[in-house]
């Protein structure tokens, strides 16, 4: 491991970093927004419509859609799962070239949008969607949309995306064009099951996370923009598990889930990561959920890398959950500890064991990270070593 | 003046409303990004560079922006003033007629970019360029970027502009397409003056207080990223003053000018806007610079209508100022006091009696308000005699 820098709270660092913004994607949020399609979509275009496994039916927002694009011909390709697989991806790349499609409409939660993102430059190109994955950048693609139904990713309103190859169980994310518009309708919430409200909102905070606890001093909006977006999500957790169907609270989670990971709050700043490829590999090897893999391996992260991260930790613990009293050591291991019980307030749980997970996919992982030559993490640190040892620390 | 509503403090009112949000400006931040001026301009473009009246020639922009430029063809058209004028704007409408321009380039501050947008929407249509202005939104522009130089209206990744007529003192604002890009570049504000810095940091500060001063509990997320702002700005101000030559502080500076009025903190939720109506007319009948014409007005508009908006005072002063004991009465007026000597302690004064205006003119305001018709702020209340009263207060 490199040698691990402290900085005092609130110490300047290395300012901030220039950047380029662009998030060109309309999002169309509220209630009855669903309705609005027909009008945002363009006209003349051969649409394919991309769908999961049935939920959409079940909470009508499937016949929303219907209804939106009567008088238009689409056609469907439904199927694509939670971490959504190349195998399933490429048959769809198939249809869609088999019928002329020109513009892909994801309806359902970030494991459709990511999908369809996969589709759309898959369908630009002859090369193998794997091999897109694996290059991390998609060079074109053709347009998409989506109408979200699960808060959680953020894909609605960003390039990314995270892609499954079941047969070597690898998780890799490439980026690209982002959504042409997103429809937004809290009410479509109001169906998810508490353990997908838990995770959406463990997946939002994280992100959060991922790209604030890093270093002090680069930037005072953006810090203060993560710590608005950490206290709105800890603020509305406990409504939303007492009422899911509160209009207010879930069009807060919602609008939180989005902006948690569109480019707003990484402007000039960097980044950490490490915590999602790690989180990545749990999926990949034992179906993990996404929002509960970082749940588990987060807090971990943060008692491994505390030196390091330090400075940022009593920021975070001053400022988010009102941490006053002890010396630094106590008030960075306080908030860590007050970042496990949030997730654990989700009703999520935190630890490895909890989920019969032990030491050999934590060999597994930490092989497999040796293996790629990857460093992750804000200062690139995080080896395959390393990562052993957050998730010994998660045990 | 219709009867005011009074909400306690985090009162829910009528929670967040349905919203579109598209801001697909490209954003180029940071040390020597001009540099990227011509890799970001496309190719084969009939371009007008558009400038005020030197200032880019003494701070080095112009040099940048002619060496970024090499090789390529275009024409510049100088003399946009502060507070940009329609009768100067309708000749540089006639000179890209007459050069067949589809592409304009602001290099300058608020006022030039302003007047460019309107330059740009002239350019595109037959009608007179005031009577786009007095409709209220441009249907359709040539495309348009910007080098921005001084931070302060958010007109860099916004669609508004605002343009006087100096024929008949009128001010009043449109709305049309947002710049292709803007570069900010912090190391061109090094030559701002002091004025221009408090103007500025004014300007900000207040575009956020118009959009976060309202009702209470339409969008915790957005209060939060509002109340992150005018964090950052009180917090960087007194630096700024000190050393306006600190890269990160005028970075901050410069960021939170743009983020405080390009939509990212006002989605679903009510705006107010009354002060900057008022502002206008003072900058329009006496030439106060915009940002200082705020500072006098919205101390005033709070007093007024602090019944209205105590709940939101009050979150406000507990939040930004940290304000703790007393009444809420006592604590609303100690927000509106801080909020005051904010703005003093930037340099600048916040009564009309410092700048010689009195009666005549409150009396003139009073009259065109009522002669048009108009009623601003969240509530739509602010008539003509609210306008008085509010002036009367700023004596």
């Amino acid at each position: 491991m490199k040698p691990m820098r402290i900085h005092a709270p609130h110490e300047k660092t290395d300012g901030m970093k220039n950047f380029i913004f662009q998030n060109p994607t309309r999002l169309v949020f509220g209630k009855g927004q669903i309705e609005k399609l027909s009008e945002l979509l363009p006209q003349d275009v051969k649409l394919m419509i991309t769908l999961g496994s049935g939920s959409v039916t079940r909470n009508g927002v499937y016949d929303q859609v219907k209804e939106s694009l009567r008088g238009r011909n689409f056609i469907e390709f439904w199927g694509i799962e939670p971490n959504p697989r190349v195998e399933t991806l490429r048959k769809a790349i198939q249809t869609g070239k088999e019928n002329r499609i020109d513009y892909l409409l994801a309806v359902g939660g970030g494991s459709v949008l990511d999908g369809t993102k996969l589709i759309a430059a898959g369908m630009a190109t002859e090369e193998d969607a794997w091999d897109i994955v694996l290059k991390g950048v998609a060079e074109k693609q053709i347009p998409f949309a989506s109408v979200m139904t699960v808060p959680a990713t953020g894909s609605e309103m960003n390039g990314g995306a995270v892609i499954t190859r079941e047969e070597t169980r690898e998780k890799y994310s490439f980026g690209g064009d982002y959504p042409q518009f997103s429809i937004l309708d809290p009410e479509v919430t109001y169906t998810l099951s508490e353990h997908q409200i838990a995770c959406g909102l463990a997946d939002a905070y994280t992100h959060v996370l991922e790209q604030y606890l890093t270093t002090t001093g680069q930037s005072r909006i953006m810090d203060r923009w993560a710590e608005g977006l950490l206290l709105s999500l800890i603020e509305i957790a406990p409504g939303i598990k007492a009422n899911p169907r509160d209009y207010d609270l879930m069009a807060d989670y919602m609008l939180a889930a989005t902006l948690a990971l569109n480019d707003f709050i990484r402007m000039g700043i960097t980044q950490d990561w490490a915590t999602h490829q790690i989180g990545h590999e749990l999926t990949a090897l034992h179906g993990t959920t996404h929002g509960h893999s970082l749940a588990i391996v987060m807090p971990a992260t943060l008692r491994v890398l505390k030196e390091q991260k330090k400075a940022k930790l009593l920021q975070y613990g001053e400022r988010v959950f009102g941490i006053a009293g002890g010396t630094d050591e106590e008030k960075a291991d306080k908030a860590i500890e007050m970042t496990e019980a949030f997730y654990r307030s989700l009703g999520l749980t935190t630890r490895l064991s909890d989920e019969g997970i032990g030491e050999k996919t934590i060999h597994t992982i930490a092989r497999r990270f040796n293996q790629r030559g990857v460093a992750f993490g804000e200062n690139r640190n995080v080896t395959g070593d390393v990562a052993e040892e957050i998730l010994k620390s998660a045990i």
